[in-house]
């Protein structure tokens, strides 16, 4: 029980300082701001640092460590993707979407500046990564590079991400059972989550197979978090989810708790954990930040 | 004289079998409506489909043409370009920004759909355009097609399209000098024109002089173009133009006339189309298409 205690102590510390070490590299890869348009790189900057769990840069470098792939190209594909993450909340946040004052604890783009510029801002994001994912600091090989802006325009896009989102804000509550809500998981969050293995490995000379178990680990990973968050929703304490509880309850919403119950919510979080972590089995050793990623994402109060 | 007119004609001619394969070439490419989701492929099409001159793509496949490139991957190219371009118009045309209501004669998409839609097509269509540039459609060397999306994205970033954006919608019309407004072209609308020709140039084994070239050809292209467009709102005809003329003036506009007068931005445009022609001289015949461009933007009544 000590072992395990300090085994997770260690794991977020490892989060932790590599949130702050995706923190400065995002520092210096964004525009800076200059010249007379130099308030939409001022935005951009204002949504993408100051905060959050880094959980996708976290997991591009922990793949590539694990395959001992090169950690600078690790960085910069991790920087392109939270590029990618943060522009789709500054575009989920506008009013015409989710509407939201909040975000991270401080005002939303469109509050902080305007509408115009939160578009901006989010167009300049989405721009910005391929840019970042299309440069030599990606990696060496240029065929890579060609390959990363592919997989991350797949992920992101309309079959991807963007679809997710449309899912979510047309379909109605009462039509959603638990195949639409995985696979609105699966397109609006876990599309970037398992790109991000899948990046991981492609700078690390990752083979099929390994793709393959990257996949199978990913996409367990990315629904778990997912259902996690919904028993957060029910039996979360307020103050350490940092948001309202109870509030997917209230407005009606179909989610996993709703639709398989709390215990059945569970134990598919549980299930899943297991999944991903026998896709993994094979990388013994190698593969114990990602193993403990699974255990985080299980485990998470917030 | 008969010569000249039937030259204009070809080029016309050209132009527009060149519109229509561009038409049907994106009918190809873009996604398909399917599954929940299907609104926003559908919203991508009503924004992609129906019209415009596609001067863009045209660019590409004559700059290809002239250059002996492979005119399969020039069509790729074009078509992404012209997605991103398509992207700007969307996200440009929503109530936060210029809040239009017609575009080519046609409801804009946040008026057929709805904003939110509008956000996600425009998101989409961006997305779309970096997935085309990165398919082996685009070019058969990966190197190459890497080397398109870093510039397509600087092209259309904060430092270029984006940026010019920005600038438009942030500085006061009485704070705008000539310096201003042509920086303004060159970000807003020059950058994408710019990339046009340069894109042609790299899928074809362009060298480094080609490239200078071109890229002397497409500024003065671009800015002729813009002027061209100030001039039609003083002088044009309502009819021709297709929508209200002297409307820049009456909302006092810092235009290319009202800086330099009429008689001046008519022959600022004239000397930026010696300059455009004069870069492709080395050419000889086989520009006949981009220098044919330089004479329809200049005399272009609409």
């Amino acid at each position: 029980m000590l072992h395990k205690t300090s085994l997770e102590t260690s794991y977020r510390d490892h989060l932790r300082v590599t949130a702050d070490a995706v923190e400065a590299a995002l520092d210096r890869v964004l525009p800076a701001p200059t010249g007379h348009h130099a308030v939409v790189a001022e935005a951009m900057r204002y949504a993408a640092l100051g905060g959050g769990k880094r959980l996708r840069p976290f997991l591009v470098l922990e793949t590539a460590r694990m395959l001992g792939g090169d950690m600078d190209h690790a960085m910069t594909v991790g920087c392109a993707l939270e590029c990618l993450h943060v522009y789709s909340l500054v575009h989920d946040d506008l009013p015409c979407m989710d509407d939201d004052d909040l975000r991270r604890g401080k005002p939303t783009v469109h509050r902080r500046y305007d509408e115009a510029i939160a578009v901006l801002a989010g167009d300049g994001l989405l721009t910005h990564a391929f840019e970042l994912m299309a440069s030599e600091g990606a990696h060496i090989d240029p065929a890579i590079r060609a390959r990363l802006v592919l997989e991350l325009a797949r992920a992101s896009g309309t079959n991807g991400m963007i679809g997710g989102q449309v899912v979510d804000i047309t379909v109605a509550e009462n039509e959603r059972d638990t195949a639409l809500i995985t696979q609105l998981q699966a397109m609006k969050t876990g599309a970037l989550i398992r790109f991000a293995t899948k990046a991981g490995g492609l700078i690390s000379g990752a083979q099929p197979h390994d793709i393959a178990a990257l996949d199978r680990y990913s996409d367990a990973l990315g629904l778990a978090f997912q259902i996690r968050d919904d028993i957060l929703d029910v039996e979360g304490d307020a103050a350490l989810v940092g948001k309202a509880v109870g509030k997917d309850a209230d407005l009606g919403k179909a989610t996993f708790v709703s639709l398989l119950g709390l215990d059945g919510a569970k134990e598919k979080a549980r299930q899943l954990g297991e999944t991903a972590r026998a896709a993994l089995a094979p990388y013994g050793e190698k593969a114990q930040a990602l193993v403990g990623t699974v255990d985080f994402v299980l485990e998470r109060q917030h």
